[in-house]
């Protein structure tokens, strides 16, 4: 499908028909999703898809029982694990690096990655680090704590999830992004690490007529679209 | 250009040619970054797009002068204004709702919403409450800090960012999405309130050939997707 249409038909689905999504749809758009930029190519992005008819069940109860998880074909818990950047980092030094930057990444995989996401018992003297150096010169000011951190992986997992929902559109599927959960339920039925968290849950089905709540609408563009 | 295409095609440019971009292309992209979905549609996003030479050079040294922002053609400055729920839950219930929805609507932006993104003041009863109620039935953990409320308004914009990109390429440009800035510069650049937090930023043009670092390279898939 082309690109922009794509971008059109795409909309959050309340309700889904018995129309089952092929496993290649799914598999299809996921690897979209991993292809998705990402902080640094730490990939700290986890994909979980809901076979367990169970699970699906008390997920959907997470979900505070919205029609779009109870209806729902598939469900897909999109989470970050934060502590995964000790891996990955690893992983991209260990495979050798582009002819020429070898010991540029060394550096920042090997020494800046650790001292960013690392040591977090810093936090306070990278804060202080952070803004005396930015007086005198342009200095990242983040991130220095535990939350920040955790900030940047929410933010690259949701490009993939954006990747994820149009690549569903894409093959004439429909998602739903829902943000209206009970994260601490969520982990519990993931068996997840009390340092993870859950980005969102996208539901994924054909949508029904009466799916969508009434035309898509957005305040004037100039409230958020400044040329300067 | 078709879906899947756009996916793959997409890199991040570290470098860009002469080539100016037109302004339907930024335009076009916008108008797909405002498609995105959006928590509660609430529209806290904000999309500096910098005209100003001046602007664009002091921004790029804000980037630490990475080869990507310093050969820009566009600079694009994602950011999130949480306060902007005021105005834009205002507007969707002056709107008119669809039929049937709205006494729905109304209690949910005009109690819900204020209760959880305002009263800020209320933040550690608010987080009692999803604690206590939280034991008994499921329910939404989060927004009860400012931190929450930003988290939830940068997730939406990574989301809209995620669509500018894959836009741009769809119109062969190409972009790079940074996160390495120094935050309080670039605020100070744009003249932007103290509770505005930047996103990430954007830059746009034409790939030359050296402008990508090497092969893409993704950690194995088993590492981030979990069936289960």
């Amino acid at each position: 499908m082309e690109f922009f249409e794509v971008v059109e038909k795409r909309r959050s689905i309340r309700k889904y028909s018995d129309k089952k999504v092929p496993t290649e749809v799914m598999n299809k758009a996921l690897d979209a999703a991993l292809l998705a930029p990402n902080s640094s190519n730490l990939q700290t992005w986890q994909f979980h898809w809901v076979h367990s008819e169970q699970k699906k069940k008390n997920l959907a109860v997470a979900c505070l029982s919205q029609g779009s998880a109870e209806s729902a074909q598939e469900l897909l818990v999109v989470s970050v694990r934060p502590s995964l950047w000790k891996k990955t980092s690893q992983d991209i030094l260990s495979r050798g690096t582009p002819a020429g930057l070898e010991k540029l990444m060394q550096t920042y995989y090997g020494k800046l990655i650790p001292f960013l996401y690392g040591f977090q018992i810093l936090a306070p003297f990278k804060w202080l680090i952070f803004n005396i150096v930015g007086i005198l010169k342009p200095t990242p000011r983040k991130p220095w704590s535990l939350r920040d951190r955790e900030e940047i992986c929410i933010k690259s997992a949701a490009l993939a999830c954006q990747n994820f929902m149009l690549a569903i559109t894409a093959q004439d599927f429909d998602t739903c992004p829902m943000e209206g959960f009970d994260e601490s339920r969520i982990k519990k039925i993931l068996n997840l690490k009390f340092s993870d968290r859950i980005v969102m849950v996208i539901s994924v089905g054909e949508r029904v007529d009466r799916g969508v709540w009434g035309e898509r609408y957005r305040s004037p563009r100039d409230w958020f679209i400044h040329e300067i």
